[in-house]
């Protein structure tokens, strides 16, 4: 086996990982979490799709699994036979190059294949994948080694997708339905915000090293950054309470010129799930309906919200630069979904002068638009298509949530949403220039 | 038990209906039918609302139910309770007197109560007004009586409405799964079209007498008529092929203005079930897609295809008089959901001279504006609102469908449907002026 | 001369019009009224299309001289050529058969020809017209009798439409300008709203004989009435204040259901025209903004107004028939366009007993859906699509308004318009039945 | 005098602009300048808005002087009356803080103030700021003379915008008129692309010093570059040729997603004012129909067209950092307003190994989502909203095009529009990373 790392799309693996039976293993640790997650769940509630940024889980199953199907099966099996070819249709998602595909906003008018269908086909393509693994030439588990890893962080994205998709399904039904009791992550009160400096200079961001990184990480490039001041925690509810009790979603001085059509059309006055009740804030989680802790991370933020909050508190957010630089060599912890909080938590008890809640709880806000680093080239072919095409008005956010594996997030990961995304677990971080 | 009819908003009911075990026995068949119609389906198949018009099965089922317990059981038996308060909200069709309402166009995006939680509920409905029905004063049952009338008519819409809305529903999935096999009904050739003429004059028309009727089949009055003539049977599949083969759909001259954007933005070019293949035109039913037959009545056609394929025929829709007077003392007989072909057949053999289909098969379009008969009034409360605030910008269609029950329909009824509706089984029947 | 009158589209003319010299006159006339409609207006106002139902000034100076050009100079007078042949394209309203037509709701963006230019147009066609009129063989003058005539009661239908879409105009304006200062008209209290009773009976309704009409008016035929009732006068501003006053735009119940998502998305709360200020409500009018009268006729009312109006006051809107049989016979007076006071007046003093303002002040929203007659057939050709293509979802008005000509308008006269349509001078009178 | 520079919305002036005359005379120059744009047009061309980001000439005249009024004349002459308080509602863009605006989209719906008294409105308004400058006191000179000079280059801007707009308002009358003849300017032939290295490193960017500049452009800083080239010249239309004649508007892998949808839905198969006719193609200019020069650079792309075309050609855009390093120190000369062809020409016979084009002929778009330079605060009060609120999903475009003043750019100008926005000049050049 070679001691070199193969690459494709920018997908770097590391030749410990090319131990066939590694491989077989972690493939079935994270195909079998998908489906843990679906534990919870009645056959109705994979059907549906509450808006068109949302996918059906019945979707997310299938999808994930067309795309070994496609990127690696169908390419390097030659005996492997779909179950349905009708499939590649409905389950690509946007590789134009893997042919046409299904409408997007209809992926929940479609009643069959049922879940049962889908968790055979999920069946029939890892019993396949792993068969491959086994049986292949040693060449060919190098080739394919990175595509399988690619398939296995694209499959850790589409299960946050999931609880992030099955939480907007659940919120729009009046009766509010709880996904599962979330496991009680240990409550601490918000610490007074710290100001955290850091200086001026040229500075290397961006992945390098043979371990798995997505294309858009890279290359490892050099950036110029001028003084900054980080906040050593995340807003907090009681924090972003004080922004609304303070007229912030009527004040269209606070807001981009972009915002202002969202905020009045869709009438924003609080983040998506929350609800004013007579006896005060209530907000709508994955284990329902719940009073509003104050020194909870504010949560379900659009950018648009984020940026007129800083705005308000006469700060700004942080450059995706200025954040990375801050979580170098920052120890990878925090609240994610193998905690099974499935929610943001108060932060823990931190020591003064350090920057905290870097990783976890949700997904940080940068002030950064989405665009390639210098040198940036996306791999020929479909798998090309994953990140690069996507550059172009949306926002990059940091960090990973209480809804990411902590194996799947590192501190060069980038996340990106356009601008008016509330669905998804993000909140922010003030910075302030020096 | 008193001998006079009991009315309420415009629904009269025979007093021989109103023995106990009678109105059970029809209680339990035309409910046991509903579900009956389930039979074929996958929990997933309830779920879904292909587009703002159909309504999930799971819906139909519900709304049905909620129907008694909000115009019976509310009422009527003080110690009724719902399983759920909520469901008032999510299964009130359109009634405003009877509280706020989910918004229509997102029925689909509802996945509890399941499927199982929606039976229980049925059930739960019918066993307590089978109980009222049972154990309720003589008084009350004859005041009750219509209003379960009325319920029973109103399950039997939702029964064609549950067929009609799935078959959207299948159809949206380029898999095309059917839903049953449909039982062969006995195909005859197409018969010549030969034109039956009526004379002018003072006819009545309109529904009279004790037997059950909707309000605006009401009240019976005289209307002038002058000479016509209508087609034998109805338009075929292979007639409206030549309209399509002749330019029907490019021609703007044929077209009512309305029409054209509908035609040109949706790119109309066939009856919405139409797909042409290269081996030629194939149609999507109940039972999956099948070959064209020429000699079926066309069918899924919108108003304004009905209209534009008159026009191209030299000849024009029926008035809804000048149908009704047609079918005044017609055997009520034709292909119906009772047959269980759920397809609209070609005709049977008819004796020359005489109007042959006008029941089953297809509803058909008549060019009159749905409007209130003279001296027509809703009755009062929430049950006034189920025909007269639709009467503004819909045309009438007569005769029942295939997936109609043959004990819903009679000459009197008048459906209407908007003029760009193709999902319902309606389709035409050609007439002239003398 | 020919003693029978020529025949076009349904337009009929009396030998007698065919006077060269008389026709000659009368088209001057009438050319010249549309000018004169001009004469308030800057050059800045005729460019202007304040909403897609609403044409320029200078598209309605246009298309009355394309109808010219297009149905009479281009057909008869081979010598005749368009000083630009691109005016075909751009003032063609909506006949297909005359070839491409420029997108309706564009008219505003077209800055060239200039407004001199098109009076250059006007006055090219009409003496071309006029030419024609006088050098043409007397067979030649009896066969474009017609469609002469049709040209100028089409122009009588812009002249109104110019002053109604001039009105919506200056309305969108912040600075709300005058039109010009209206003649005013005496004024009187409003008359006790009296009952006067028609009996049941066959009657004969439509229009025959020699004089002019639109081919939507006939063929004359037969039509049976059930007894019914209509109101003295029309529904005066008071009354419909009281109908405000009480709630009547926010109780659903009151409404059409197609009516909701127009009141509630665009928030109707009053009249198109109305605004409430601290000091009482005011109006809208062709000379600007003035307090409302309580005892001037109600204006601008959509049809969905006008018919929750009529159901609030336990009543409802005349059939078409019951009006035009009321209307039969009765002197054709009021106050028209031709008084200038371009705005309805309280009703004269009338008789007890009498049916009065049936002419003139506002166009009286009927229940009727605009229909054919029976045995209606359009004209062959594009002069063809005048009438027909347009009956579907629209409800007749009769009467004419402060607006219409005098010599325009008759009791067989059929208006119509969408149920949502607000911009025109629209009101109602009540009807009930017996 | 203060030796100092005044400084208001990061607007810097320098001391030896506050010689009144000087100041007089510039203003007087540029509001001249407005004017005489508009001495082709006709009355009518004034007043229409072809879509929602088109301005009719009207509204330019009007609200260029509105600034001044509201930024100069309302704060600093306390004896000066608006002529029309309402204009402030009417010509007031986007400043929220300015008071409440007319709706964007609606402009072109007033037809009042006329042409006339918009002009005697500019009239009143730069009498007034000139008798300001004249009589103030020197105190009042120091502070104003900053905002004047932002109100300059304000109007400045609107003068692109006014042949930006008008240009497309002619171009949607299907007659296609002219605004005037442009002034030839000489053509060559394109030269062959040559690339042109620039090396990596630490660089500064961003405006300093005295003179004006906009608070976008600064604050002055330093960013490192990996090395890049850079093409020597525009792109041509006959390289674009090539592009659409490679399918290049159909290959969906070429596009980024945000812009598919635009090019299916609105059918983009070339740029907005290209034509294909039998001949061949042409295009539309402010001088009317033409044929495509090959050798012109191609203009009036969206930044999805010009990015498409990077991706096809194997390169990619600039960033702003990279062509602002290039631009550093090279001559400002190029194609301008102030040249009369209104037009972009051919590129001028350049050096051998240097960049060519940079300033005039077409904005280049860049790589660059419009964010704020590290250390940006926009001033306080309205006038900090110029800018800052846009930053956010819109792209930065460099170097000033055939509609620019030459005195109105710098090699720090930041300009900036959507990504699908196609009406302005806006063209690209080529880069690559090494």
């Amino acid at each position: 086996m070679s001691a070199q790392a193969a690459t494709i799309a920018g997908t770097r693996i590391v030749p410990e990982a090319l131990s066939r039976h590694a491989l077989i293993e972690r493939f079935q640790t994270i195909r079998n979490f998908t489906e843990h997650l679906c534990d919870p769940l009645e056959t109705e509630d994979y059907v549906v799709q509450s808006m068109p940024d949302v996918s059906p889980t019945k979707w997310h199953l299938s999808h994930t699994s067309w795309f070994f199907e496609n990127f690696v099966l169908d390419l390097e099996m030659p005996s492997y036979r779909s179950p349905k070819p009708e499939y590649a249709f409905l389950f690509n998602s946007y590789y134009v190059q893997s042919g046409e595909r299904h409408y997007r906003p209809h992926r929940g008018l479609i009643t069959r294949p049922t879940v049962e269908e889908v968790f055979k086909y999920r069946q029939h393509v890892s019993q396949h994948v792993e068969k491959l693994i086994d049986e292949a030439s040693q060449e060919t588990v190098v080739r394919i080694a990175p595509i399988i890893e690619l398939g296995l962080n694209h499959e850790q994205q589409h299960q946050e997708l999931l609880l992030t998709d099955i939480k907007h399904v659940f919120s729009v039904n009046p009766m509010k339905p709880a996904y599962a009791e979330s496991k009680p992550v240990q409550r601490a009160s918000a610490t007074p915000l710290e100001w955290i400096p850091f200086e001026s200079g040229v500075h290397e961001v961006g992945h390098s090293g043979a371990s798995f990184a997505y294309d858009n990480e890279g290359p490892r490039h050099k950036v110029y950054l001028e003084p900054y001041e980080l906040g050593s925690r995340l807003v907090t509810n009681r924090e972003y309470l004080d922004f609304i009790e303070d007229g912030g979603y009527e004040r269209a001085e606070l807001w981009l010129t972009d915002a202002r059509p969202k905020v009045d059309e869709e009438g924003w006055r609080a983040p998506i799930y929350w609800e004013k009740e007579d006896a005060g804030w209530r907000q709508f989680t994955l284990a329902g309906m719940h009073d509003l802790a104050d020194d909870e991370p504010v949560c379900h933020l659009s950018y648009y919200e984020a940026d007129a909050f800083a705005r308000w508190a006469d700060c700004r957010l942080p450059t995706e630069m200025e954040w990375e630089v801050a979580a170098d060599n920052v120890q990878l912890e925090g609240n994610f979904v193998d905690s099974a909080a499935l929610h943001p938590t108060s932060p823990p008890k931190a020591n003064s002068g350090t920057v905290s809640q870097l990783f976890g709880d949700v997904w940080e806000w940068t002030g950064s638009h989405y665009s390639p680093y210098p040198g940036y080239k996306p791999a020929p072919g479909a798998v090309g298509e994953y990140n690069g095409k996507f550059m172009c008005n949306q926002f990059v956010l940091r960090g990973g949530s209480c809804a990411t594996s902590i194996t799947h997030i590192r501190s060069t990961y980038r996340n990106f949403f356009p601008a008016d995304a509330r669905w998804q677990f993000a909140g922010l971080r003030l910075a302030r220039s020096v």
